[in-house]
């Protein structure tokens, strides 16, 4: 044991020292500044918003405040300062029960290690002073890191300033996810239950895949609406994947799903439309009529996708969607999934869907 | 096509049938009247509390609410009722940004399925309105089911009323977990980040072996202290867990470490006391001084609990704990882990404690 000893001994002398903590001057720079990822719409006059609400129309008020969430949205830089602090200006905050307050409000971090990005850091500051600096990340140990920051989940920014050490170095990198894949979907794509930010299956997948999905995830909104469809006409993409039979009741898909296609497929004719069948709820376990009404509502969007991708060129659906476990414990509030479930989702479309866009060059 | 058609309108149609809502009357069983699991103490004079801290003292005032708090508690009943509201009064309520509000005030219930506890609701009353019902569950079939409820982790109760429909039956069944296992834990044990309150480690380990654990978690208080022993000392239990190295810094492990065993063992001499290494935090990962320091830390459980084992009878060490998945995504906020994280903890030292507890007739 005196070896040990020893070594305690050193360690704890080591950390006694970098325990005094200083005061840090920061040098702050908007994040937009630095390389944006994952946006669909990169003209906003907001950077942070996901649609420009101004020139797109006929969302109603809840659906015109998701847009302007930063939900999917990340930035990526590289610095080699120890310490990050993040100050932001919320224009509005969410605090839902069934989504941890680091996904709503709060920043992930992820830092690049041996190609891979490895999960670094969450913060959020506190809820009672939302304008005060969070520090993310401190005590690194001062050589470049490649970055990849993702924003709040369920709020609404003006400005998000990343401080770094007065000395460091803080710079844009390219952008690290290739093509720009745009998803349309309910609170599943928009990350609802996450308990951090960058949880949802969007991200997961682009961190999986190296690919770059653009999410336009709205909560409850997901109804194949046409003013939807106006903003994913006028994206730049090179794909588009729809959940987009998580949120409409089956008579609505019945009466909107063809005209939503054919509308997308007018203003895109060579990109492929990747539709997604909606995932096992876990309330339905004991309750007999949501049991139903999701039978109803897969039996319907099956059936319609059947015809759909016979009647449509490009048009595609993935029937393996799924973010159940075994044990059905990767749920938060029944409909829902945890983290985990988000993981097993991203995982049951991963192959699927990189096989449908490697027909059309993207890969 | 028509074929389809036809059973979706037969389906629509009971489901408008069922949509129409009526007033559901209800009736209240107070959830202690109940079979109360998970609990340490059986006899505190408040049947939600898990620590009478009238009689114990000692603690301070941060560690007197954390052991009043219902952590690790449920109630196990059967109904037939279609319908189950929940009626709290709360005398404390927690807003943890890195748990979920489901976790910290709400309810998760599981009901019996083919021998298993399957999954089937999450709920809590809105934030701005705790007094109110709310319902657990609905829809139901209306045939008997067996129950068990966890109750919040990060909440004070001093009333949880049971809503079951006028003229269904409510009761109690047997206690569904064998023997008495407790568990001494910091955050982790306590069950923060999780996303519901059934999600906890000592939770999962006892749907997965059907062995009863006892929590005592208290965040951030998990420090061998002695008047926790106290506690553990007085409580009738056949085998005690100590997920004791997360909160103390080394020098209080080297401190207190063996006067803490000592203490126990002269109360329960006769039982075994199995101590689990505490987990890899992924704050770990690019931050280098708390690397250092988890080091350290775990180099002095280690180190001591080597000789523990040889000196003490009845005395165990676990070095499988672990929470981490592959990718390194398990986590929230760095500290704890997320639901499946919880999930791959209780797996990893699922067969070393049964290993050991079977030893002592406990299976």
């Amino acid at each position: 044991m005196k070896r040990l000893t020893a070594a305690l001994m050193l360690s704890l002398a080591v950390l006694t020292a970098t325990a005094q903590s200083k005061k840090v001057e920061y040098n702050f720079t908007e994040a937009s500044d630095l390389t944006m990822v994952g946006k669909l719409m990169p003209d906003t006059p907001n950077p942070y918003h996901r649609v420009d609400t101004v020139k797109f129309k006929g969302f109603t008020k809840s659906e015109n405040k998701q847009v302007r969430m930063s939900a999917g949205l990340s930035v990526a830089f590289k610095t080699d300062s120890k310490v990050i602090t993040i100050k932001t200006k919320y224009e509005d905050r969410s605090f839902p029960v069934n989504t941890g307050g680091l996904s709503a409000r709060g920043y992930d971090l992820y830092i690049r290690k041996d190609g891979k990005w490895l999960w670094a850091a969450s913060a959020v500051a506190k809820d009672n002073k939302p304008d005060d600096n969070v520090t993310l990340i401190k005590d690194m140990d001062g050589t470049m890191h490649e970055c990849l920051l993702y924003l709040p989940v369920f709020s609404e920014e003006s400005s998000i300033k990343i401080g770094t050490e007065k000395n460091a170095t803080i710079e844009a990198i390219d952008n690290p996810f290739r093509h720009r894949i745009g998803i349309f979907g309910s609170s599943f794509t928009h990350g609802t239950s996450t308990s951090r930010a960058g949880m949802s299956y969007p991200d997961q997948l682009s961190r999986m895949t190296g690919l770059q999905f653009l999410s336009l995830g709205c909560s409850g909104n997901s109804k194949l609406q046409t003013y939807f469809a106006d903003v994913l006409c006028a994206a730049d993409v090179d794909a588009l994947v729809f959940d987009g039979f998580s949120n409409p009741e089956a008579p609505m898909i019945k009466e909107r799903l063809f005209p939503f296609i054919e509308k997308i497929q007018k203003a895109h004719p060579d990109i492929p439309l990747i539709f997604q069948r909606t995932i096992y709820r876990e309330y339905r376990n004991f309750n007999t009529d949501r049991d139903n009404n999701e039978r109803v509502k897969t039996a319907m969007a099956d059936s319609l996708m059947d015809i759909a991708v016979k009647k449509y060129k490009n048009v595609y659906y993935i029937k393996t969607t799924c973010a159940t476990s075994k044990d059905h414990e990767a749920t938060v509030d029944g409909i829902h999934p945890s983290d985990y479930g988000y993981t097993l989702w991203a995982k049951s479309i991963e192959k699927p869907i990189k096989k449908i866009l490697k027909k059309y060059g993207i890969k």
